[in-house]
């Protein structure tokens, strides 16, 4: 998972799933499929490659995006430094009474089972609409541990397993807060993660009941240019502070050890926040009221002492009245750390529900992320931003979740066989 | 639109919106872009021809999907005969109290000014968000008229323009029924959607308030072959018998006159049925229960008499034992007519929701279809499936609504400027 390509080089080729294989990165770029292409894609782009080396314009065999896979056997999980499918569905669940650690193994058992079938685009042994389990659409099935299932199993905890602290901005519920067992299930296709979704939580009747369940969308893959940082419903780029998948600084931030305990080597921490965008008050703000307030521009995302998205921001420049061009409390500053082990893997999706009452919109961001210490890389950036952040006045945290992410399997185990 | 290539003539050449150029059908198909592509869809498809005829395996840009527009102009509303795209959300909105005719007036001429605009790709004039306009993705918006717009407009309303006669199958709530102005918005990228949604919802504060909001979605653009017939979430393929776009034989059912006042000339009738999916149920029928009670096979959705989806079923054959061969009281059976004008244009959409309780799913269809008269082409079938379709036992309509959807204007018209 390593190897796949990122979204800063354009243009360089990048090994395949194909060893000895290399194709250049706008091969991979064709029809939408950016990145973790397994071999189904890969056939897909051999088809456009070969109609257009005998020079018709019209490629024979169109390419659809839906037959890309995403491996799910390896060190790590996949879904984590997968290039962000176009949806995804969290769903947290909570372990019936009576489900011990033998329990716990055979649930994770069937669920690896079905989940490495449906990422690769066949049908789960019980599916009941095998029909629908024929487009992969780049599926990816990432399961959470919480603190509940890690003390039935046995087996120790990292000490930044449970809830976080609270903060003063935190408005919490309950039903989008906490869980023994997360499932992140991710494709660029929503029947897709519906199918996959419906299949895993009924393999989960007989030993757990949904807590809550969270859909979220990006653009739709193929929609513009791959490696475009997303965009949330406030108008803003989304992410672009994220660590680049592939380089050491990646690992180091996701995939480093830690103190986390032995059963978690290759795995990470994940931490779920759903965040309300008071959209309706947010248009009450100027262009340039929102841009002080991210220290950023709207129109590409670059700090206001920069011109491009990622430009380093320059938190000394004034401007000639002797203000800091980038407010010392937007977002951009209070959410930089001079401590670069400060940082996280951000893979979060917009929700857009239909609005109660007289609100035009009930809309937010799932903001969700990966790092293998919650307590040294999530908490200090939100304990910045919980105590002087402008844009808190149009954003309000009532979801909050920790779960921590078992490492990969293979295809003789299954995910969680070194906890239990 | 009209022109528009349609699902059944998969490689037949089609007329394009450059006047005296034609494109082969595989051309358009490339990126997902199947049909009513405007001048932004054709120009990326030129750029993957042109690379194509250089003899490189590599196109030199990629081509992507959301650049694609439909024409907002014409003398039928889009998104009736569009080929359906990706996402959707229908709206209701209840007029305020004090909305007058000339209220009316100024509020379609705002809606109808800023679809025109985003559904093109360019921000709305009061857009605070323009950087989410630009991915328009075959954005359209088709309005409809409830019978409360219709009488304070002063227009005579067609005869169908009422909430359908109650059937005992029927477990409406009113949440999820009726409405004065609907807003259909639909676009393969589930962000412009809810851009454009928000924009419009917005435009309309001072007119109408929100009465319900449903969403729903087919398989992403790309992901399969063009024109393969939506399956919805019991994995049966759904709309397989509708009428072709621009034939003869749609025009006569979608956009006839049949008895409906002058106004509505060029526009046609809607109705939208929100349907309770009881998966959990479902999945307690085999494989030839299902089968039989949908009169298809479920891997290709071919009649049980026949081999492909659109052979024409044979009510007449018989099994070995001397049962019909298509059960009579199956969904196939029943809602088929002998007469050929009780059709109807189906474009309906899944919709997939958080479960509550104990259940796995909150599943079903937002079964929306277009008639030029409900009374005569929509009633009937849904008669006759009321009295016996075995399928009403996994099935419940609990939401419904009729809306009369005007003609297209001209740039210099607005939306419903034949009734006012």
């Amino acid at each position: 998972m390593s190897s796949e390509p990122t979204n800063d080089q354009p243009d360089q080729t990048e090994p395949t799933a194909h060893p000895g294989r290399r194709l250049s990165r706008r091969h991979l770029l064709l029809g939408g499929a950016a990145a973790g292409i397994g071999a189904a894609g890969a056939i897909g782009v051999d088809l456009v490659a070969k109609a257009g080396r005998g020079g018709s314009a019209a490629p024979a065999v169109p390419l659809f995006s839906g037959t890309a896979t995403v491996p799910f056997f390896g060190l790590h999980q996949a879904g984590v430094d997968t290039e962000p499918q176009a949806r995804a569905t969290f769903v947290a669940l909570n372990l019936l009474p009576g489900v011990d650690r033998a329990a716990l193994r055979r649930m994770m058992r069937i669920l690896t089972d079905d989940a490495a079938r449906l990422t690769q685009g066949e049908a789960a042994l019980a599916d009941s609409e095998p029909e629908l389990a024929v487009v992969p659409a780049r599926l990816t099935v990432t399961f959470g541990f919480g603190p509940g299932l890690v003390a039935i199993a046995g087996g120790e905890a990292p000490g930044w397993l449970r809830p976080l602290p609270p903060f003063t901005i935190d408005r919490l519920q309950p039903e989008w807060s906490d869980g023994d067992l997360l499932l992140q299930i991710a494709a660029d296709d929503p029947l897709t993660v519906a199918h996959a979704t419906r299949m895993l939580l009924k393999d989960l009747r007989s030993f757990a009941a949904v807590r809550w369940v969270q859909s979220g969308f990006r653009r739709a893959a193929g929609s513009e240019k791959p490696g475009t940082t997303m965009r949330n419903l406030f108008g803003q780029v989304d992410g672009t502070a994220n660590p680049v998948v592939g380089t050491a600084d990646f690992d180091a931030l996701v995939w480093g050890q830690a103190n986390n305990p032995g059963w978690l080597a290759g795995g990470t921490g994940f931490v779920l926040r759903r965040i309300s965008m008071d959209l309706d008050k947010w248009d009450g703000l100027d262009r340039s009221g929102r841009e002080s307030t991210m220290g950023r521009t709207l129109a590409n995302g670059a700090p206001l002492t920069g011109t491009k998205e990622r430009d380093e921001p320059d938190f000394e420049a004034k401007t000639s009245l002797g203000f800091p061009v980038i407010p010392e409390f937007s977002h951009l500053r209070r959410a930089r750390s001079e401590d670069r082990s400060q940082r996280i893997h951000r893979r979060g999706y917009n929700y857009d529900e239909a609005p109660s009452g007289t609100g035009v919109s009930n809309s937010g961001l799932l903001f969700a992320c990966f790092q293998t210490d919650v307590d040294a890389q999530f908490v200090p950036i939100q304990t910045r931003l919980d105590t002087l952040d402008l844009l808190n006045q149009w954003t309000t945290p009532i979801g909050s979740a920790v779960f921590a992410i078992p490492p990969g399997c293979t295809p003789e185990g299954y995910i969680g066989d070194t906890l239990f």
